[in-house]
């Protein structure tokens, strides 16, 4: 038996998030069914942790194990050519029979794109969310600050989360790039369901006006979930790196 | 009557190119419906010219004249709720009577987007040209700076062109560009159909070695349209620039 690691990217504009579910297709769900064809075994594929619906990914980590006399290459290349164009093997090596990809994660790094001028865009509407209204990075980017570290994040969570909901954030920017871009990145090695989302779309509230630097801090602090907190959509969500 | 001059950015993906036509849906065709539905007017959109079914714009340029007592800024934004996601209005500005958006322009500038390493892009994937196999860029970008100035550009062209085949390209570039990108740009006046996607097509021949920098050059001086001028596929094109 060998142990197969991928690295994983997809957009997930037409799935139902990574996780294997009744109502809809998944990442998960295809990349099994296209080992299935490939190796004629039923196998289980373990990702590093889910995404949302709708969410994209950079470089998701996954393994398998197998039977297989396939060589990894191989695998990337037969999967390039059964699975649908959106989603991509980048790479495939073999690993240590105890790798585990969620189990052995030390972290996780999520990037969030936003448009921020007056007219959307067509060639990346499905990778960034589009704000008319103008914003105020620096505001945006001080609040963001306030994350870093250890906090209980129950105000930035979807009910049915986990036992805790105390998090730490490892490394957590908020930067204007060119063309109206606005960048946020997020390194932890956990997330609560929908946090990320809700962090940034919470933040584009202080980036509007809407609430205050100060209000952001009482969110934080408090744990309560104030009317405007927000879930920014999946579009402009990208799972980047997850680190080993 | 007001002349309103509009910049457009779109996903050509799902259009049969930017003119009117009746086996689908094209761009020139949606911008006239929106149009008509915003003034009540029957109005025709001139383009700066016509993009293939599938190419993109980052930048078309058109221009319309109206009755209408909206401002250049209400266009823009009316159309913007009005058209599909995929049709984008950058710029809207009222011009003199006499601007005419194909008659005045003085140049067009088109890029291309090979990728170009082992494994595709999911997340790019409508936005580019995958090649596997290694290419020479070097190779190209020599033969690619043969065809600055003017030549008889009748080996790459499409039947169906108009009487003359000789074009002056104004600027041509090939480069390497991170993440495995290869870039080629290239402004003429005038091009003729089908002629940025044979180069291109033909240039990645002189790339993986199948045909030489001097077949090239046969190919270009000759005009005879030899087996290996190749069309490259339309999504890695892109209308960058219109200039007046």
């Amino acid at each position: 038996m060998v142990n197969i690691k991928l690295s994983i990217e997809y957009d997930g504009t037409n799935y139902l998030g990574w996780q294997r579910q009744p109502q809809g297709v998944t990442i998960q769900e295809v990349l099994e069914d296209a080992l299935n064809k490939i190796t004629g075994e039923t196998i289980t594929v373990i990702g590093s942790g889910r995404t949302d619906s709708g969410v994209h990914a950079i470089s998701q980590v996954a393994n398998f194990k197998t039977e297989s006399k396939i060589t990894p290459l191989q695998f990337q290349r037969a999967l390039n050519s059964v699975l649908p164009k959106d989603i991509i093997i980048k790479e495939s090596a073999e690993v240590d029979l105890d790798f585990h990809a969620q189990l052995k994660s030390k972290s996780k790094i999520y990037l969030y794109r936003i448009l921020n001028r007056g007219y959307p865009t067509a060639l990346q509407r499905q990778r960034l969310w589009f704000i008319p209204d103008p914003l105020d990075v620096s505001n945006m980017a001080q609040a963001a600050s306030m994350i870093l570290g250890e906090h209980d994040f129950r105000a930035f969570a979807l009910s049915g989360s986990t036992q805790t909901t105390v998090r730490e954030i490892l490394h957590v920017s908020l930067e204007k790039k060119v063309d109206a871009l606005i960048e946020f990145e997020i390194e932890s090695r956990g997330f609560l369901r929908g946090m990320i989302r809700l962090i940034v779309g919470t933040l584009v509230q202080v980036g509007n006006g809407r609430i205050t630097k100060e209000d952001f801090r009482e969110i934080l602090e408090s744990g309560e979930k104030k009317s405007f907190v927000y879930t920014a959509p999946p579009w402009g969500l990208f799972l980047k790196e997850v680190r080993y």
